[in-house]
């Protein structure tokens, strides 16, 4: 066999067996501990990851030559990445529009205390650590990134993402989102002195100024101006919705007409795709919150149930668990050494600092005391955002890998803890199998079943 | 933006331009030059592979570092593998077992008049262009690769992949398969004095002599003997067989009740991915026929619509469109300098000889005139597996490449011209629009789009 046959088996082995411990660590924290399938399934992700199992170790798993060093990590994230930008855009699908109007205000405010709250306690928590204010602040604005894919993915199971309260989260997110970097922005303007090696946040400057080469975005580490990133983000939002509103449904009606199977779909995907780069790239928020954009206004579309059929069963099947198994792999709770005792407060700052921050904001908002701890709970989880964050604050050496290390651990426990904090607030009626969520696609296919 | 980022976004942006051009190119072909979509697909990953636009090399694909230099090429080509393994899948859904019993002679006679022409012709005239008899074998070794996928994915479209002929050409593609293999280990065997270095057919031998580190196949090149790949194949078949008439039903139904999102096409998928490892690692055969006896068995389940609900689309919509673009992507015809009076020799006794043979082959087992003409034409297209075994004579030093380059341009012609050609003998009324092949999931599709 040739290399690249070799590491072609080694990662179709890779990814049966992810599916494999995925799906049945999904249905044994269901069935045994009454957890959402998605608790099953980061935690399934820890143990084959580095902290335990350690899957890539595997002898079975070497790489056969330098050139696939990265091979099969890089193809499980990509594979996740895909998972994640399915999961939210299926989340925009699901999404009801009307119903988060209604709740905007209520998003907004439970948004800005679900960021000043982290932030301030995580700074100050950091510094009565000992550390410098630099890193203080970085790792107050690390806690402040909610990551909402958790939080959907179980509010879709227990079926309450269309309701008041699964609204106002999905809507505080994208807000979160975008307050986020702005505070990224302003952190990294001021932390930019001492770090700033090879990563920054700007990314429309660079090509601006620098040409194709900085598109890649490596050369040339500028840090944009905080007005220049909440102009580049409002472009981008309003340019963003009015594409999606005016263009997705003739759009789809022409490429309805092509010569080409499932042509609608696979444009569905395309313009996913482009919406994602263009929110990262452009828009400076993240590309998760681009797919999402999409979800909504596709899901307007006379096309809603055909694009839903299409893409939603092989998403579950495959993608989504290998995005949140992904979460568990990157995790190295190994590298934790000494700092237990701070990863604990940081976990504990970064779950009750999202609960009653957020919570307060929906609460003065107007909504109840029930409804506002079920926002709060809603936005523990930092997910995937908070690991990319850490991870340039890490690379651009405002913190120290010691430092590094409890973020990881926060990020890995206030992912974990999101699914069992939801099921706890939501009211335990409402929820099904977990493979109710399936009834869009199989109310019809039991039936043919039938036939048999 | 993180390097890890950077690669993503390039990425992301990168199968979004795969689909467009392919989606784009299939309808053209269809609409202006009344081929089938597949057509203008392969075509369009010549268009925009190496040889023309050379999408790796624009500056916007740039590696943002070493390690990411193979990145967007692995990418593609891990999800292209995936794209191959779900079309031989779908078509074993496809396939009539009962109709493939029927004709399971003529596939034999076909199969192996298949295997004796080419390697016979393509043997002499290398002869007669002054090679060696090694190289003159291995080219000729080439020739007998038939790639079913593409007639496969014609003869779904023009829908008579469960004529008769269909049928036959699937079975025949399984036994060549069976009796290529077989000649490459009689080539390896041959030529093994001259090349061998890090190359090589044995896999379970490896496994047997070397214990794990083997397993990767790199550091033990031995080619295992003739009857005992012949041993394996029969093993590998056999077993497989058994364990998927006997095995999938009861599974999949314990599945079914599994507390998991999409429990019962997921482990389809694990199985399809499995089966496909075996195939090519225990089975001394090709992975996708692993993928095409999955299908074929999971077909005859109760599962047989939710499964093919689940998976069809997604498939079509990206995973076929970028496999068909790989195979466009992975041929570079700048590296053909002079070799090109070679180069057209071999492409036109690479497609007589199997014209000619499997059409001898099915008319000497009673197949009519026209019939057999349309076995033969199915059976022209080489493929991936031409590639691969091209591939692995480069690499174990067989083959010069300058020796080389023509054979890729025989399997890019031999594949662009398949589609042509079955659409030439196969009777045009039965000919549908492209997306007819939809049907079985648009069918409730659109009853629901009439709501709106």
């Amino acid at each position: 066999m040739s290399h690249e046959q070799v590491v072609h088996l080694q990662f179709l082995l890779l990814i049966a067996i992810i599916i494999f411990v995925s799906k049945m660590a999904g249905h044994l924290g269901k069935q045994y501990l009454k957890q959402p399938v998605v608790f099953g399934e980061i935690l399934a992700g820890l143990l084959i990851g580095p902290s335990l199992l350690n899957i890539f170790g595997w002898p079975i798993f070497q790489p056969p030559s330098d050139e696939y060093q990265h091979f099969l990590s890089h193809g499980v994230h990509t594979l996740a990445g895909f998972g994640v930008l399915l999961l939210m855009f299926i989340a925009g699908m699901e999404t009801n529009l009307d119903q988060m109007r209604a709740v905007g205000k209520t998003a907004l405010w439970a948004a800005i205390a679900g960021v000043l709250f982290p932030l301030g306690l995580g700074t100050s928590v950091s510094l009565l650590f000992g550390m410098g204010m630099k890193e203080a602040v970085f790792i107050g604005a690390v806690l402040t990134a909610t990551s909402v894919s958790i939080s959907a993915q179980t509010l879709m199971e227990l079926r309450r993402l269309n309701s008041k309260e699964g609204m106002t989260i999905l809507g505080a997110a994208v807000i979160d989102d975008v307050l986020g970097i702005i505070i990224l922005s302003f952190v990294i303007a001021f932390t930019h002195a001492g770090g700033g090696s090879g990563v920054h946040v700007a990314k429309l400057s660079d090509l601006l100024a620098g040409g194709v080469s900085a598109f890649i975005g490596i050369q040339t580490p500028v840090a944009l101006s905080v007005s220049a990133v909440v102009l580049l983000m409002g472009v981008f939002f309003v340019l963003a919705v009015w594409v999606a509103m005016r263009g997705f449904a003739p759009l789809l009606a022409l490429v309805d007409r092509m010569h080409a199977s499932y042509a609608v779909p696979a444009f569905t995907l395309l313009l996913m795709l482009l919406f994602a780069v263009g929110a990262e790239y452009f828009g400076q928020v993240a590309a998760i919150t681009g797919a999402y954009i999409v979800g909504i206004f596709v899901a307007r579309t006379r096309y809603h149930d055909k694009v839903l059929h299409a893409i939603q069963p092989f998403t579950y099947a495959m993608f989504v668990p290998i995005f949140f198994m992904s979460i568990g792999l990157s995790a190295d709770l190994n590298a934790m050494q000494g700092a237990w005792v701070f990863a604990l407060v940081i976990i504990v700052v970064a779950i009750l600092t999202k609960v009653f921050g957020c919570g307060l904001g929906a609460f003065l908002a107007g909504f109840t005391r029930q409804e506002s701890a079920r926002v709060g709970a809603g936005m523990v989880s930092r997910g995937e955002v908070g690991l990319i964050v850490a991870q340039v604050g890490l690379a651009s050496a405002v913190i120290t890998k010691a430092e590094y290390a409890p973020l990881i651990l926060m990020v890995l426990a206030t992912t974990v803890v999101t699914p069992v904090l939801l099921r706890l607030v939501f009211p335990h009626e409402a929820e099904a199998e977990a493979d109710v969520y399936e009834s869009v696609v199989t109310v019809e296919t039991e039936e043919e079943e039938a036939k048999y």
